[in-house]
């Protein structure tokens, strides 16, 4: 049973953890292959272990247009080759819904894009508040050598998730370490949208 | 024109102020007539000075349901009568409709209720997140002597605001200083709801 009462939890930094949360969910390298450029190093590194890249807090609410369904997310530092870790990045299968992000902790980016190929990328450090209008693909990169990721999100409770679009196709950009810093490259790897309504 | 890219903005502390925004609103003692328990209090304040009670720095987004408005919320310290500052609070005119809120500082409540009468009051601090589920009225308290309450607030696109029926009825529970701490008490002035859909 979800709560009908107003509750509050707070968010403990460093750690990103809710007091108060309904499912962690944990991503590794093995959940994510194809998607990052350098396969060689990807291979390699998954030879060795099964690396934590990113972890999820959800507060469920009801999947329905009123609600709000929020969490922390938490990207931990790394890269594969010289392209940082990042989420798996998706477009809600509810195409006509927007996202908030709050960052709390960390530098990263955000790597977005339309079906029709529009493509964004945002800056997240703390205090900065993000606006993902609807359409647009979102995925989070930290470019932190040391320190993790941790965002607040908030979306719509019928947004969904549509994972498959970009499995398939990538995104457009990538963000790699050059010369020390993280720079936004065109995705050799990325694949037009099939056409989309 | 709204935009339809991806955008982002700081919130920079103590002031609260977003780096970019749409609507600045600002609340004086004059707008909330019959809302502060204590009149004489109120009419003795208004007659040397028409304080500002609170700003919101609204960003403006279109009134769809997939959309997420959003802003930042300044409460100022100070009291009318035993009575801490407060905003005027409000169902939202779509009644299933959430509210999230993520204190950046300061200290205080928020006081809700439905319009079949439950009550719920939840403290403020920075790193907390608030939900203000569907059918919740809300109004925020800023129980300091000397800092401002700032909020990050984000709601669905088509919630809309109603704030006849708390300048009518009131809220149930006031929050007011006794022995120097915020204490949250019965509302005298209370009228209960009239029957609601």
């Amino acid at each position: 049973m979800l709560p009908t009462d107003p509750f509050s939890f707070g968010v403990s930094l460093p750690g990103g953890i809710p007091t108060r949360y309904d499912n962690h969910i944990t991503r590794r390298l093995s959940s994510m292959p194809g998607q990052f450029a350098d396969q060689p190093a990807y291979a390699a590194m998954l030879a060795q272990e099964d690396v934590l890249l990113y972890e999820v807090y959800e507060i469920v609410r009801p999947h329905v247009a009123g609600e709000l369904l929020h969490g922390t997310s938490i990207v931990h530092p790394g890269q594969v080759g010289k392209e940082y870790f990042m989420t798996k990045g998706h477009f809600h299968a509810e195409l006509e819904t927007a996202e908030v992000y709050y960052c709390l902790q960390g530098a990263g980016m955000m790597v977005m894009e339309t079906p029709e190929g529009e493509w964004s990328v945002q800056e997240l450090r703390p205090g900065r508040v993000l606006y993902v209008p609807p359409r647009w693909a979102h995925r989070s990169v930290n470019t932190s050598h040391d320190q993790d990721l941790i965002t607040l999100f908030v979306y719509p409770g019928h947004a969904g998730h549509d994972y498959g679009t970009i499995e398939q196709q990538g995104f457009r950009k990538l963000v790699v370490e050059r010369d020390g810093r993280p720079q936004v490259v065109d995705n050799p790897g990325w694949r037009p949208p099939a056409a989309r309504s």
